[in-house]
């Protein structure tokens, strides 16, 4: 059949391209004779693509010379623990602000590393419906380090602007907040994100850090789980998932030929405004249940009038080549991730489908 | 070009049927549209090929009911950690038999956890050129588990049978040893095996494990790194590398379609055969560097009279379409490794070829 309308919350769609050119060289890639799943890992086949993916995350997010790059295996789930593993010693704690099912499953997992303290919950009076302002953080200047989830793939909320935790080293999951926009990575101490949303399939995380914050971790951590032993090197300390690298490199190079993050982050826009616009133009019909500075536009959520209905649209939509839609099993409703990936004319056909199925109803 | 033969110590050869079929469906797998990689982990079309991928490990290797079959991350190295994370409490300590480098490797980063005994060691006396006798193990009968890496792919060397550990539950790496013969599961208290030799891709680690004794190990560790946590969801805790999965899913599919893992065993022990033979036949010029009890029949070892000899051996094959033959950077020498997926057509012509270079030395 034709390819699918993917509106998957991660795994995700992917660049067509990408996948092209990734079945094109599957037997046999660079005239080697080998398929990129069987080159090794220290050979030049693979460290040339390795390299490179190294140094386009490098270039499209202008991550400054302060702060390391790196590969890691484990997923985001993995990083909840390594986080605190690393930079949260005995004697402190670390700040968690819970936004959102994944961000509370991070400081969940935080407890059983060493002391966390909730800076701010907008799960019980709000059911997640937005992300806090600067003024209802409360900081401790102390902490080991503060931890957001930037974007909330369930909740459908996301930072515009992220908080400002002064001396205290920021941690940001933004599994699905990455690589869509430009970013000042320079205010992170360290940013880690599951690539199977905006950046390559599941099986790879990407860790951006600050080398100093790395450097003083700790070290009574056994020695994979170090960020300073992935850093110093080159995340070739062991294995690595090397077709998702390779993956993600051709990924990247797409963002890049497309005109970098800032292009990313203008189609991203319109994407999000069409489906906003959708929204809003029907609001007896269609409601988001997201206070409006709080917006997602990776994951745009959506209610209809009853569950049935939202069943009826997902199914209906899904007849209609758009797949993906069903909301998060913890929530219900509708949503459409619309990652880099996502293209424009699927989202106008959304758009139009849900117009459609609004006059039927 | 031609597919090469490729003697890679891992990443290594894959069935080429495996790859085949990955590239016919990477764009859109079974009619939905998407590829694997952009399917929901928690859609249909994954579920199946995840759940059949666990039964065919289960069925393959007659893996007992006592036993969970799971999917983890983070590669062999990682459950170097995750192994005494797991197993070894305060106030015990684990037998460890060091065997070669990763099996060090193991007991060094284990120390980061727990107490540590060496059990055995073969390096000082004969620099990894066996595996120990049974009688040569100082095996302590309070011991947490002893740990083996049952074959080590940089000495050469293999277990033929595994060590009686009593009643003490044995732990072993068998990356390189997994599904090529026939084992007896329930002899094991803990089987782990990053899939990059024999199974399927970098970035997926098979782990199989006796149910009681991951049940009663050490809560006091982070949720992700707990086996009663994969074991529970089904290895679908948090979002597995799909496409990795997938792929091994093809390749088992193929070991069971070849007549499973006892035809597995003849294949290897035949093309091993024609290869040490092939040194053998040349004693003044082909000379292995170990005792012949111990010998891999997953990583055949040999060295020529000279380095000098060895890089011209490796440069002469690698023209004539044999890639992957160079030893590890650790000890030199020539390496050839032919898991599973190696051909006896290929070792017979690597076999032609030594004679070849001799006979031009």
């Amino acid at each position: 059949m034709a390819r699918a309308m993917n509106f998957n919350a991660g795994p995700a769609a992917l660049p067509e391209e990408a996948l092209d050119r990734a079945q094109r060289e599957l037997l046999d890639i660079e005239g080697t004779g080998l398929s990129i799943l069987e080159h090794s890992h220290r050979g030049k086949t693979y460290d040339a693509i390795h390299t490179q993916a190294l140094a386009l995350v490098r270039e499209l997010l202008a991550v400054p010379d302060s702060h390391d790059v790196m590969f890691v295996q484990g997923g985001a789930s993995g990083q909840f623990a390594v986080v605190p593993m690393n930079l949260l010693p005995a004697g402190k704690s670390a700040d968690y602000v819970v936004t959102g099912s994944w961000a509370k499953k991070a400081a969940k997992e935080a407890k059983n590393v060493g002391k966390v303290r909730i800076a701010c919950s907008t799960e019980k009076d709000k059911k997640f419906a937005r992300v806090p302002a600067q003024s209802e953080l409360d900081l401790d200047p102390g902490a080991a380090y503060v931890h957001i989830a930037s974007n909330n793939t369930i909740a459908g909320t996301q930072f515009d602007e992220f908080p400002d935790t002064g001396s205290v080293p920021l941690v940001a999951d933004m599994s699905s907040d990455i690589m869509w926009r430009p970013i000042d990575v320079s205010k992170f101490g360290l940013i880690y994100a599951g690539a199977q949303k905006n950046i390559g399939p599941s099986g790879i995380v990407l860790v951006i850090a600050d080398k100093a914050l790395i450097e003083n971790g700790r070290t009574d951590i056994p020695e994979i789980f170090q960020y300073r032993t992935h850093a110093a090197a080159g995340s070739l300390y062991h294995t690595p998932p090397t077709f998702s690298i390779y993956l993600m490199r051709n990924i990247l190079e797409i963002v890049k030929s497309s005109g970098g993050v800032a292009a990313m982050e203008k189609h991203n826009r319109e994407k999000a405004r069409v489906l906003y616009d959708a929204i809003e133009a029907r609001p007896d019909f269609f409601t988001s249940p997201v206070e409006k500075p709080s917006r997602s536009l990776m994951n745009v959520v959506f209610n209809l009038p009853t569950p049935e209905l939202e069943a009826e649209f997902v199914a209906e939509a899904t007849k209609n080549g758009m797949v993906g839609l069903k909301g998060h099993r913890s929530v219900g409703g509708v949503r459409a991730s619309i990652y880099n990936a996502a293209k424009l004319e699927w989202v106008q056909a959304l758009a139009g489908f849900m117009a459609e199925f609004h006059k039927g109803s």
